[in-house]
């Protein structure tokens, strides 16, 4: 369950998520899945381990995710059920600039996702999902390694 | 000359800020400046060159900085004029979550950097200074690797 967000909470969601969020899908090979593939959606936070205290505290408001730490310690806040990623993106999208074309792309991928019925509608979900692709590719090359 | 930002801007810009932003001072050796260092505070915004459109759109709302290309494709967009800091952080410092104590920092130093009139006082100013050092340390060393 999200939380029910203040409008400065939502803007102030949108503006972090810009800045250092990430919007996805991935489609994971799985036979135990029709069309032998699992669609997972998320929405993710990242922050480094020595900020955890007001981390949490930021990632509070939001409520629903999943923490994990990973190796190189940054802390990861997802949201991966897709009821929480769209009442999450339903408030926050009309705030976003940078993503809210990743948003927008997520909410029509969740709702073709619940409506998908044969081979050819999986195939069409797959291209949309396609897209996250493009709109995605150059921000994991950002490094911060220029900030003194 | 920084805009006069809404409440849902400011609330914004504090998310993008703690997300992807940077506040520092850098001390430059410089004998044209008093005690031989020139005091150089900072706040600055990257975003992938790709997203310049939609980076720009959102930089608008700010005002008063400027534009910078890195070799590695990188945009960054800076406030360096003390005036300009100063009334941009008095604006959004409410609503930061991560780098609040950040921003009071620099306003502490700016304020110090004013007043400024001897050797002790520069001392007392770099101290202050070096503590951006601890606050921004970790930060930098979040490579985005790992988001598809």
């Amino acid at each position: 369950m999200i939380n029910r967000l203040t409008t400065n909470q939502r803007a102030y969601l949108a503006g972090f998520l810009d800045g250092d969020g990430s919007i996805y899908v991935r489609l994971k090979p799985n036979t135990d899945y029709r069309f032998n593939y699992q669609i997972a959606p998320f929405v993710v936070f990242f922050q480094a381990k020595k900020e955890e205290d007001k981390f949490r505290k930021l990632i509070a408001l939001i409520g629903g995710g999943v923490w994990r730490e990973r190796k190189d310690g940054i802390l990861e806040y997802t949201l991966n059920r897709q009821a929480d990623i769209k009442d999450f993106l339903q408030q926050i999208k009309k705030y976003l600039i940078l993503k809210q074309t990743q948003a927008n792309l997520m909410l029509q991928i969740l709702d073709r996702k619940k409506k998908m019925k044969d081979r050819q509608n999986f195939i069409e979900l797959a291209e949309l999902i396609e897209k996250f692709r493009t709109l995605n590719y150059s921000k994991k090359r950002i490094k911060h390694n220029l900030t003194p």
